[in-house]
């Protein structure tokens, strides 16, 4: 049997190199979706953002992220298991070795999932921050701070696992909730872009400069989150599925609750927004992530319910969020950060005396603490070091620069030098306009 | 060997898992086009359509068009056989289920295909349905009339199969040619939009608003179509491929006409139209769909040559139907109704006497028989169920909302705010620019 | 065990269906990159080209390339060994076959390679290439020169290997290289844009259209090119992975250098450009691009090196071109051409001395020797074609339509028929923006 035992660890490996690929397609639909939300002024400078997110995280999940990962189950104090020391970049594991076939997909897909944390506070972001100030961020984000909460929430022996059963498969808390929670405690140092508010506090309307690539670009993250999906399933050699938590499962339940949580999501924010379209196209992901930490558990008519729910919620937070001065202009501490709360407590709900493999069963205790410890390492770190480069004057934009826009101050080119002009047409379409057979 | 046979099936359950990613970018991709043939004044309007195709086929999918699949291939009279029992939303096969790692796969797979189904007619209805009228014509579709299709056709007892000898492998007849005939009912009733034809009936081209956006489109489905190809084979733990027909084949035989069809196709379409970009790429779905129907049977030479053909015919197609008053801004009725046709029908054609295992061989009749058969079952129902929706003034916007653009008398967004001025230049590029070496 | 082999070989069937689908994206993002960088009055001609690619090379790859590259690995003489022979279009393999898994893959994975390697070509040629003549030598390039350079240079048996030790295992100098210095020849012949140049030889920057369009096409082409990586790589039923030169690897090698060849890459470009974002995107592709000949290789900081050079070489060669009077409007002749050969030449300099399997070890001679050899296989047929063809007069599109633009004199179509005015907000939205809540 060596030969099939050989040749199912080289599945595996194909598995998440397809997660790997996949899960870039992310990246392609946040700048899709980000240069959309940007007004022109803006536009280069978002993206570049978005291009520079993975020049900074690959490779410092690389050097630090994924020992981080590795290292911290037990809470602040490294243990230097076996695992931890394999995950350190001199380790024999952390390059071509022909004899390990596990260390360096599980490392890309990790490092994917780490690209996208920052991903999700790019957005939010963006038109006022400075490229340098983002860069810092998204690196303490992604190779950090997630990785803690990974570390804690989303690994066989985590602490919340092992003292309180936590359950979250597909990492709406300890992925999204992190990231979401991260952006709030920046964007409380950052601040709205100007003209936001009035100066009598009414809200202002900034509009997406070009809704349909806003909507290109979701659709293009749906696509890309079953890459995500997929890095959050461990296939084993023998043939067997199990969540990060050791629970046998497998991709069949996943896809009935993913889909249905899409669906449900969609529905969910179009009844909620009155059929705004960026809400309802978030409204999607957020029906995934609300039923992301228990993807392997619902039934899918209980999935529908629990992401129509989430997708609801969104434009209400959202405006909330709005009316208390946090400008977000993509939605994404909505969608990522209180919608992955939401999906953190559901199962504490819905599926509360479920066993766990090694911990205690779950419960709405153990969610509801789990949750409260995700919102407070996400935004804390992300208001302190905020903070601290708000004093450094590395967090925005001078006043100025963000007036005349980013792309003019800090930019070398320019996204649209002859707009989009009406094209003419030539003689052989005229002609074809101009047949006129009766119908 | 148990463990081989239990891992063999979750190596199918990641090949259908990827699939259903993949066709994901299929609606990216309907987006992208449709937004694109759009007016300016409709663009929101047309995305919202797509956005929300997923969201009430997904579900309606769920709870009764699977069973629909299962249940009927005898014709009208459902059997209640395992399959179709288990097909049922209370199924123990529904919904998570870690000894079952084919239905939901499965599930998901034609889940996808019901909304690629809904898709197709999307396009065709766009810039004056209203958004309720489409998408209960949607469900219909994409949950009832296309899985009868299947069932009949497309399913290893189904009785085009058992009596008629059919063969349509990646079901260029019980998928694109029954949406398209559905949408050719359904835009009978709906009518052309205001401005298609002068008084006197002569024809007006209304142009697309973003060609690029369109043929950007194209491209992602075309990448979309792997997955629904994918989609068309069945992996056995045997370690063998069978059509679903269960007749042996393979991927390899796919690759060659896939890509040999989508290479005719373009060839075709360029010819027909004399290079007019949108007919040449959407010639490219049109080659593979010709092909479709035999995918497993064609000489890639042969392939070759009956997608030029059928790329070579859409052109003309389109433009005949345009001259008899039906108006098809995205061309889906010549490239997945007529086409899907030509597909299913060249079958009868090429490889008429080819033994099938659970039925009488292929012949022409049995391929014409059938043909017919989907042409019905596509077109009365579509037309139908929409000049119910027309008599319940469900099915088309107001005439002055028309005029207007639907998306600013029914979406609460706007496009393009800021339209697409040109952007100006800073003094970095301007640097840049004046530079003066001799070349 | 039989079993066992059947499923593993169906398997490897379903590893390279994938990379052929993703690699279809690669031709989404050149459209797009392509599409961005042209000016408003080419977007149409630019984007036929790129669809036309695929419908000229995948035949002429079916009925030449292939058996092109298994009959020359001597050289100049071609081989009529078994491999060669299944090669051609009447063998048996070359069609649906069910006892052969593996022909049809292998030869749609390859036909994937011609067409990219025909697109990138395509780029360099934009604005003032005829089509007919473009096609030409797209399938020249994609179906004869690729493929004598792959079948010497990437191939068990080829005389780069069995002479030099040549190792390019992710064909940065057989695809990449090869595709570069061709179009080098030919845009010697075809010249720069009208008004690219002054009368007294000043540089005139023509700016991309829309370079947000350019930046996302960049970010579908990294996602493609996993399915590139994934077709550089053999796996074998008994659950190995070895190089195309027979010595060992796996995907995990492949994960770590691509993504930290990604990372350097645009890191490498950030600061050699000064974050010009055309530059920083196209440093990702250098960065892979750099790593691309010893990915198997390199420990993965160093991959990083070695990418980082490689991006921040490229706006250098970038400009120099420029200066020496080659118009290359998407910096392919670099990113692609240069920066192939530093790939080839950086396993001669940092893998010096590693043993292949069925050759000499590597070595920097042998490495400079190939990479001699491939400059010339591609810069002089690029060169002596279009000279041809030049004297044809099927190169150039004539002086005025070039002036007015190709899609007015060429395309019976328009691209932007209303460019893109600003859209007006309906009511509803006014409501939500006169919100005015305090804060």
């Amino acid at each position: 049997m060596e030969g099939f035992e050989q040749f199912a660890a080289i599945q595996i490996e194909v598995f998440y190199w397809w997660c790997i690929a996949i899960m870039l397609q992310i990246h392609a639909g946040f700048l899709t979706l980000e240069v959309g939300i940007s007004r022109v002024k803006n536009v280069l400078a978002t993206a570049l953002k978005n291009i520079m997110t993975l020049a900074v995280v690959l490779p410092a999940f690389y050097f630090v992220g994924w020992w981080i990962y590795n290292a911290f189950p037990d809470g602040l104090i490294p243990r230097m298991s076996e695992a931890a020391l394999a995950a350190l970049p001199w380790s024999e594991n952390m390059g071509p070795n022909i004899t390990d076939h596990a260390s360096g997909v599980f490392w890309g897909a990790f490092a994917l999932f780490a690209a996208t944390t920052a991903s999700i506070l790019s957005g939010v972001l963006i038109e006022r921050v400075r490229l340098s100030g983002f860069l810092i961020l998204a690196d303490i984000l992604g190779s950090v701070i997630w990785n803690l909460a990974a570390s804690w929430g989303w690994h066989g022996e985590g602490w919340f696992l092992t003292q309180f059963g936590y359950h979250d498969v597909a990492a709406a808390g300890v992925i999204h909730a992190i990231a979401g929670f991260f952006a709030l405690g920046v964007v409380i140092n950052l601040g709205p872009r100007i003209g936001k508010y009035t100066g009598d506090g009414k809200i202002v309307n900034i509009l997406p400069h070009n809704l349909p690539s806003t909507l290109l670009g979701l659709m293009l993250i749906y696509v890309g989150f079953f890459g995500f999906l997929g890095g959050c399933i461990i296939a084993v050699t023998n043939g067997e599925w199990m969540t990060i938590y050791g629970n046998p499962t497998n991709l069949s339940a996943f896809v009935f609750n993913a889909l249905m949580g899409l669906a449900g999501g969609l529905i969910g924010a179009y009844l909620g927004s009155k059929g705004e379209p960026f809400w309802v196209a978030s409204g999607g992901l957020a029906g995934v992530i609300s039923v992301g930490s228990g993807l392997d558990l619902y039934h899918p008519a209980l999935a529908f319910v629990i992401a129509v729910i989430g997708g609801l919620m969104c434009p209400f937070i959202g405006n909330f969020l709005e009316r208390k001065g946090i400008d977000d202009p993509v939605g994404a501490i909505t969608v990522h950060g209180f919608i992955g709360i939401w999906s953190v407590l559901a199962v504490g709900i819905f599926a509360s005396g479920y066993p766990n493999i090694n911990g205690p069963e779950i419960s709405f205790i153990g969610q509801l603490v789990c949750a409260a410890v995700v919102i407070l390492l996400g935004f804390l770190p992300g208001y302190w070091t905020s903070l601290l480069l708000k004093k450094l004057n590395m967090l925005r934009i001078p006043k100025q620069a963000e007036m005349l826009g980013i792309d003019l101050t800090e930019i070398p080119a320019t996204a649209f030098p002859e707009g989009i002009p009406s094209t003419q047409e030539n003689g052989r379409l005229k002609m074809i306009m101009s047949k006129s057979k009766t119908s």
